[in-house]
Parts: structure tokens; sequence; C-alpha cells
């Protein structure tokens, strides 16, 4: 029996910060514009703190001028996406922990980590809950039937720090210094801004 | 007798440094776009380097990772836009020769300064040319019919300095921070990659 075409399609990689709301509204759409052309997603949640350490950048809400354009540009692209946003009123914040109650899921149940992705996206990018507190992370993760102990017995466990950190590293290693930054059989693009195309090289092989 | 509609219309402002490919880019889009919403286009080049002094930004083929990623994009995004790029053998460069030589005319002949600027840009960008000197910047507009000598004057004359120096002055007060950056009755966009907003804005008159 033939194989299904999908399967002769690698997945596209995507990394993105919890903190990140370019890497929001791609978190929206990547997953449609895949499927389109009969790929899935490799979902990769990433410590972009980590990976500004090694290229020296600045969190974009720091830098004059530059900062408040952006604020500006986030709203109106929400808007232009069709995403719903409502402004943190703490951002940027530390996503360790969504990060982790991610890879703690990831392995065994990919879809479920997904929708846990989507879910804490949206409790801190479309209701202002402050997702890098264990409290909040455990509260979005049990709305989804994750068991509220396993997953906080989980965050603590050294295998789980030393998955992350190496799931950093891996992706320095792999180039990725932004949020969203997507690899499409080995080409990288990196910013929601580059949707259109991420969806060109899938649907032509490239130019 | 009514008025054409494009004298009711702003024309669109568009802030683009000489040696910035995505200014390259949008300035080979800009006026096709603006034309289909009945506007114009006000061009305005400016010297990024400055900018850049009020920002603390750095150009970016000197910052690590993203400098490397920044020039395949320039080159894929080229083919994507269907610009012809040949990458220039000295780059970032300077371009006050080339700024100086746009607003000694642009009061003028505005449409001969436009034409002025885009052959500078595509003698850059697509034949590798130093448009940073004079001698080429006075090579190319004179393929326009303007005349060497007179411009070679002009060049130097203070008023003209102070004209550029008052354009970026300008430019930084009404919050431009980088190349391209377009302001559509009072709204403002950054980066080449924002044209399908500017155009979705002029065409709406906003969301």
């Amino acid at each position: 029996m033939a194989k299904p075409i999908d399967a002769y399609l690698d997945p596209v990689d995507f990394y993105f910060d919890f903190s990140s709301p370019y890497g929001y509204f791609a978190a929206a759409k990547i997953d449609e514009i895949a499927a389109r052309h009969a790929r899935t997603v490799n979902w990769r949640p990433i410590l972009l703190g980590a990976v500004f350490k090694v290229t020296g950048q600045q969190p974009l809400p720091t830098i004059p001028l530059k900062g408040g354009y952006s604020k500006h540009d986030i709203e109106r692209s929400a808007r232009f996406f069709g995403v719903p946003l409502r402004v943190p009123s703490k951002f940027p914040i530390g996503s360790t922990a969504p990060c982790r109650a991610f890879y703690s899921i990831v392995d065994r149940d990919p879809q479920l980590a997904v929708r846990l992705a989507q879910a804490l996206y949206t409790a801190y990018f479309a209701e202002d809950r402050d997702i890098s507190t264990t409290e909040v992370t455990l509260d979005v993760a049990e709305k989804l039937g994750i068991p509220r102990n396993g997953l906080s017995h989980a965050l603590n466990e050294p295998a789980l720090k030393d998955r992350l950190r190496s799931e950093v590293d891996d992706a320095v290693v792999r180039g990725v210094f932004g949020s969203p930054y997507f690899i499409v059989d080995g080409e990288p693009f990196w910013g929601s801004d580059r949707l259109d195309q991420v969806e060109r090289w899938m649907a032509t092989g490239g130019w």
C-alpha cells in the first residue's frame, strides 16, 4: 500500500518564545499553512533570553523609538491577522515554566503538547494571565486534563531541566536567533512577516 | 470642475537609506502600490547611521547569527520580490553623496529626483557600483541628463548640507528608526515586509 504523501515530507520546525507576540501570531497560523501543503509542524518553544546572550540583542521594548513602534505594530498586526490580543500588563516575561510543561508532554503526546502551547499563548496574550508563574501554567494545563500534581512534580525534575537546556542549545546551534523562527527543509525563515515566504517555499520547493 | 481624486489624498511618506537592501526592495514596489490607491509617494532618503546614534542600533551584518541570516534573507527576498540583486562588495556604505544629490533636485523636479534615487539604488544593488563616492553619484546623475559640473558644485554647498541634516532630524522627530519606513495618513510602518499592511491601510483607511 502506498504511503500517504505527507509521509514523504519533513515537518516544518517552528521555534518560538512564549513571551513573543509575533510567535503568538505565527502559532495561530502555522499549522493551517503547513496543512495546506501536506506538512506537519514540529513545535519547539525556546528561551529567547538565553539566545540573546549569544547574539547580544536586547528585548524590543527597551530600544528607543523602536520600542514605542513595536507596541503599536503588535496591536495593529493582531488585528491584521485576526488574532485576539490584550496587551499583557507584564512584558516580557520569563517562560521557563511553560517551556518545561511543554517538553514534559511532547514525546508522549505531541498533539496535547501543541494544544497546551496554544492554550498558554492564549492565556498570556488574549487574557493577560501571567504564565511565567508555575501556578498559572498548572492552571492552564489542568484545563486540558493534564494532572496538576504530576506536572507540578515533573517541572522540577533535573531531566526536564536538562531537556529544556539542550533544546535551547540545539536551537542556537541551528542558527535560531529570534521568535518565531521556521526551518523548512533546511531553509531558515525569521519572523511572522515571513509566513508568506514560508508558504511559497513549501508550495514550490524553493526559488 | 471637480478635482481628480488624488488631489484629496495625502502622499505616502517613504523614508529609506541608500545602503538599505530592504529599502531597495521597497523602492521597486511602493510607487506601483500607492498608484493602485490613487496616491503619490513622497520619497525621503535619510542617513540611517545618524538615526542609529539615537536608537543605539547596530548595522545588521555586525550582529552574531542575525548577520549571516540577513545576508541569506536579502538574497532570497530579492528573488521573492523579483528584483535584480548583485550583493555589493562594499556593505554597508555611507550615502551622504547620493542623499545630497537627491535633495539638490527634489524641489525643482521631484520626478527626476525619484528617477535618480531609483538609478542610484540600481547602480549599488544590481551593478555593485560604489555610490558612496561622489564620482559614481555624478556618473549616475549624468546618465539622467543632470549636468555634472552643476551637481558637483551643489554637493558642497552649505545650504544643501543643512538641508540633508534637517531632513534626517525631521525623520527622527517623526519616529523613523529604520529603512524602509512608511507613513500613511499619520500611520507608521517599518520594513519591506509591511508593504502588505501599507497597501491594506491605503485600501481600507485603517483597521
